[in-house]
């Protein structure tokens, strides 16, 4: 087999589709030659830690938007690897919401192992890519910043694993070239402790509000006050933490809100979410969607219908994530290899748009935790990807839910089946609110 | 005349190309078609400030580098247009070290009045340039926000003049990784108030860290210390800010230096410098240089020598700006139009390896500015860019660095005589360390 595939991103997508095609090279399969292109220096994606902000050492914009303290925000039982328990990886059963630290050397243990750390290029971030109606070859130009080389190469095919997390989409709000402290987006956020003692403004009503809100809170911040467009989060939450409606404006030192009423505060964090972003990428090729289940103009949320020999991996919204980008790229691995067969043009583009269809018409959270869990076992039922309880995956994301309208500051507290092993997760030796350290020792000391 | 010419950028260096061949047509001369790119969706580059940090609106990196508060830190009669001075702009004779938002009103007034407006599209980064030898032309890959296209097109000439104080140079130390307080670049760096009542760490010996740390001094941060590789900047600072020798670690919230010394710090500025960055140029095209007044590769400090169809604006470190700028369109103009010739490839070869030569051979920063001014003298006489008293402006470079000496935090209080009007600039009605209020109009008024 003389394929070429290129692989954009050795993140969580990325790593999961290196470690697809060395699944089927160790059962003896011939794989293509995979290239992966990594920006960063290391990999691991988001949970790839670095004090920077704003651009890298090399003048790239920094990829994660990752802080310091970071504990899972959902249930480690939600994204176990099928092929690479907690269990294996950590010779024990772990508590339900790891640190940064812990994810991160899971993520890694499996690649390690897997041994295809040799087909990424790290520091290298793809600038341009181009595909050719008459070779029917993609050009990828790309940038060593090791050597400051730039070099073309082509690929039979493409596999875009860059994520969705790491362009921040920052609005304006009236005020913010006179107010007097720092306006930040949660892509830049690094260490709570330097709020401590200040009253904070978090604009936002999803995750990265609730959980930057709550790291302040932990640390010591002095108040936090939140705001929602549309609905408050609604949580129980502390006395010193108050969500208020939409943000109208600031002055120098004060918001003011939708309902009237203002408060001093010393710093605004905007939790206003990410954009799908390809500066790689020309308009045939560039994926635009918005950020839901079923994303725009991919085939079974992973082949661009308007050139099938280019994918996306982990580009939905996710409430599954590693062993759902392990689903789509064991699919991808088997559309590229020849295994699994493409329908016609008119199939394929049907298929996302009633996917659109049947996620609008889903009622709530479970159902679309339930709708997701669906889409994984669609896929993982078409390859070899070792078939795992996606029921139970599912019933630790309702169990998540449950808890966090219990307390905000204590579901993390709370441990889970998980769908692989069938074992409960023990309770951490510490309550999340009063564990400072969030070392990979730490948590695993028991 | 049908050549069609690319201008990357519409800051200082870019605007003035722009002034150029908007001059030359006024003049009577047919010019070519001139295509500037811009990122940002406004001109001024560097002094075209916003809130925003990281990432702006598009996800493209925040071009300036620019704070509130910033007022020139040289003489503007280093800078004067020779073309449209202050005078003509504003009417009366203003003091000598304006606001950013005068800098930026006169910047802008010159080519309002040029009307070179129309060639400009706003809003779109350029993403990749190549050379095509078979047909002698450029190819410039854009992105067009707006519309949210990619598109290509065909361009003779390119003239890159994105800056250079854009992307940051930023060195990890020891602990950066632990602090708990805030570490930024200064290019990061927006609101000297943020740092109110803090103990603030700046990292660096030059420019920035003179600026940027006045700035924290005048609007109330606590205590200022800086710290040197090589050479303190020695200037007689107030007593709540000390120099150190080079920073060897940090901790959680303190600072270690190389004397043995420490001090308990709020947040780490890091004065620390910019690259040469070019993401969309390869190899054959992308300028390398060190920071300094002859830049490499570059034939009369503008053409580059492997390929003279593509010109670099304004590269240099810099004692003069504007009007060296414009002495380097005027010449850059005339080598596209025809109007001067080139010489054999070793003579142009041989120009910046002199050029480099003599300027190590520059005893001191007095020397330097005269070597600067002699480059730009070099370039007007051969163009019909009005000529200047070049003499005069290094004068009014000289007393500022006397100035300086005689009070850091007062040099901003005098005047210099213009080499353009010759006569000298009025004191302004307040102190600078007295004077919070940068706007426009209060620097207007009498």
């Amino acid at each position: 087999m003389s394929k070429r595939i290129a692989v954009i991103g050795a993140g969580p997508s990325g790593l999961a589709q290196l470690r697809a095609f060395q699944s089927a090279r160790e059962k003896g399969a011939e794989i293509p030659e995979i290239v992966c292109f990594e920006k960063q220096d290391e990999w691991g994606g988001l949970w790839n830690y670095t004090w920077r902000t704003g651009l890298d050492r090399y003048g790239e914009p920094v990829h994660h938007s990752m802080y310091r303290y970071l504990w899972s925000n959902g249930p480690k039982e939600g994204l176990e690897f099928a092929d690479y328990t907690f269990d294996e990886h950590f010779g024990k059963e772990i508590a339900s919401y790891p640190p940064r630290a812990v994810l991160w050397d899971y993520i890694q243990g499996r690649v390690v192992k897997a041994g295809v750390r040799d087909w990424i290029r790290f520091d290298t971030p793809v600038r341009w890519i181009e595909y050719d109606e008459g070779t029917g070859k993609f050009t990828v130009t790309a940038h060593d910043h090791k050597t400051d080389k730039t070099y073309k190469e082509e690929f039979d095919n493409v596999i875009v694993a860059s994520g969705h997390f790491s362009t921040p989409n920052v609005p304006f709000y009236e005020g913010f070239d006179i107010f007097n402290g720092r306006i930040l987006h949660a892509h830049d956020f690094r260490d709570a402790r330097e709020f401590v003692g200040k009253d904070i403004l978090v604009v936002g009503a999803s995750y990265s509000a609730e959980d930057i809100g709550s790291q302040c809170w932990k640390y010591g911040a002095r108040s936090i006050v939140s705001c929602y467009r549309s609905a408050p989060m609604g949580f129980d939450w502390p006395q010193n933490w108050d969500e208020r409606p939409e943000l109208q404006r600031v002055d120098e030192n004060t918001a003011y809100f939708a309902d009237g009423s203002s408060k001093q505060i010393d710093a605004i964090i905007l939790c206003t979410g990410y954009k799908h972003y390809f500066n790689f990428l020309p308009d045939d090729l560039r994926l635009a969607t918005a950020n839901r289940l079923a994303t725009a103009d991919l085939y079974k949320g992973v082949v661009w219908n308007k050139n099938p020999k280019l994918f996306y991996l982990g580009m939905q919204d996710q409430w599954f994530t590693f062993n759902m980008f392990d689903a789509q790229a064991w699919y991808v691995r088997d559309i590229v290899m020849g295994r699994i067969e493409l329908p016609d043009a008119a199939t394929m583009e049907a298929d996302p748009v009633r996917r659109e269809a049947e996620e609008d018409a889903v009622a709530d959270d479970y159902g679309a935790i339930r709708y997701q869990g669906d889409y994984v076992e669609e896929l993982i039922s078409e390859t070899d990807y070792p078939s795992f309880d996606v029921d139970a995956a599912c019933e630790a994301f309702y169990q998540w839910k449950k808890h966090k309208k219990e307390g905000i500051m204590t579901f993390r507290n709370h441990g889970y089946v998980s769908p692989m092993t069938r074992k409960k997760a023990p309770a951490h030796h510490t309550a999340w609110k009063d564990c400072l350290d969030d070392s990979l020792e730490d948590y695993l000391r028991t």
